[in-house]
């Protein structure tokens, strides 16, 4: 059975993802994001989950710092990522409280700052006696009910599988379309097969000259590539200098993919792939002329023929 | 006297960036930065003050979306905000107690997650009785030490003005290199003038054709700009869907912004300009050849000669 780091604690979104992502997994909650990425890392554990984006709260900069953690160190015990999926988890909360009590005898709800914020208006709806209280985490907020110091508490469904709480409602979010991405990382290994509707995810760092970004957009967009993501992220120690985040549409297993990344890997001073895996909501759609495999197949036998003398 | 609205409470790093940014201006404290934002759309302040960037924990999403508004409402009523200055404000700490109360007796330090998160190491060779607690904010940390709730608060150095608590340390910070850039915002009015080391900031929605983004970025290449940040960010009803925020060296002053602004504006499906201003770290440098105003005079005259049939 493989094991699985995840950003704990128990009870939190983030184990729902991971639950979804390797369903026969060991669970192992870690700390905090860095040490679930250093898990998998260091071979102490096959997998991990990490959230990478959020439609309301944007990047998850801890991820986004971990997962480049092999561009910012000379410590070559360091050992690479990739992604092998990722999974889109809308964001609903559940709300539970202590065995018993009623909705209108809530007197405080406790949450994570955040999840706070996404049911203001369902609180004040539904439980017009509650004083808001800020809880480290949404599953530290359910700990607190348990110990009898809130009332209720705001977290991800899976939590109630923990903690001998009444769930008092359940689907709670004020915006019906938050949704986080999960990815779920191991050591380098063969990419799972193309489907036809895959992302293939680098960073890179690229020098500050002017057009230095432009040529390297410009690679992927002669491959006909589509960027679906890119971030800007400061390097931590040097303001104003940054390296980026890309996201595409592609499967390195697809030549035009293969192609751009040679590509980037020469124009770039660092590129650091994290993998090419199936898009949770992509639907399969053909690779058009002139980006085809088909047409690097013909192209390279034709260059091949004329430096022959063969021309063709 | 001008008004500035600032993301509050009192007692905040935004405090000190507004007070930094307007010195003689009234500072009014807003309970989140959508309303700080809002205020100065409205009319009801002449300025505001919201935190843009951290080099820690990247980019501060509620400012990104509250800029965005316009390109998001189809309400005439939202009127546009521009930036007319930058302030980098270096991240670090105080520590306020009770008065009176010695590093040995704080039982209890409390503060925003993120606020403990970046004062941890310190806090345990420095208070090594003492357990953290959650608050909402860094000042809310304060409030609760004034009402006997904590021991301790980790706060913005401009706290100490507003609650009567001795100051046990400043200058505290795990790690010295965290710098919060802050934005001083307006209704729209004559940018400042140029200085030499300005920058740009707009926010643009492009089509999602693959090569869409590598072109604009190709219009500021082609003139010579610089980009010094660009940030994706998912347009909120609609997952996979992005809004880019970019940052450019130079004044819109200056005929090779101005004429890299139109070219985007021809490109672009909405273009947002947030302003010219000076760079809070920049060395003024000199344009050089083809991109310097003169350049553009003489092939702008050269044009207008060969279209009147005068060709030189």
């Amino acid at each position: 059975m493989p094991s699985i780091a995840y950003f704990g604690p128990e009870g939190t979104f983030t184990e729902q993802a991971a639950r979804a992502l390797a369903p026969d997994a060991d669970l192992l909650p870690m700390p905090t994001i860095p040490d679930a990425v250093a898990a998998v890392r260091a071979g102490r554990t096959d997998l991990a989950c990490v959230p990478v984006e959020n439609s309301i709260e944007g990047a998850v900069s801890a991820t986004m710092d971990s997962l480049a953690a092999d561009l910012l160190t000379t410590d070559t015990a360091t050992r690479p990522v990739v992604a092998l999926a990722e999974h889109l988890l809308p964001i609903r909360f559940s709300v539970l409280v202590r065995p018993g009590l009623a909705a209108a005898d809530v007197r405080t709800v406790a949450s994570h700052p955040h999840a706070l914020a996404q049911v203001q208006r369902w609180v004040r709806a539904n439980l017009p006696n509650a004083e808001p209280r800020v809880a480290a985490s949404t599953a530290a907020a359910a700990v607190g009910v348990v110990k009898g110091e809130f009332d209720a508490a705001v977290t991800a469904p899976v939590a109630s599988r923990h903690y001998e709480l009444d769930v008092l409602a359940t689907g709670v979010a004020d915006e019906s379309d938050a949704i986080t991405r999960f990815l779920l990382l191991s050591r380098p290994t063969a990419p799972p097969a193309p489907t036809g509707a895959d992302r293939t995810s680098v960073i890179l760092v690229v020098s500050h000259r002017p057009g230095e970004l432009a040529a390297v957009l410009a690679e992927l967009a002669t491959r006909g590539l589509n960027l679906t993501r890119i971030e800007s992220r400061p390097l931590r120690d040097r303001f104003g200098e940054y390296r980026f985040y890309l996201d595409l549409d592609g499967h390195i297993g697809e030549q035009r993919v293969a192609d751009a990344l040679a590509a980037l890997r020469r124009r770039s001073q660092h590129v650091l792939f994290l993998g090419s895996y199936p898009k949770a909501e992509g639907v399969a759609a053909a690779v058009e002329s002139p980006f085809r495999d088909s047409d690097y197949a013909d192209s390279a036998a034709w260059v091949t023929a004329i430096a022959r003398g063969e021309n063709v």
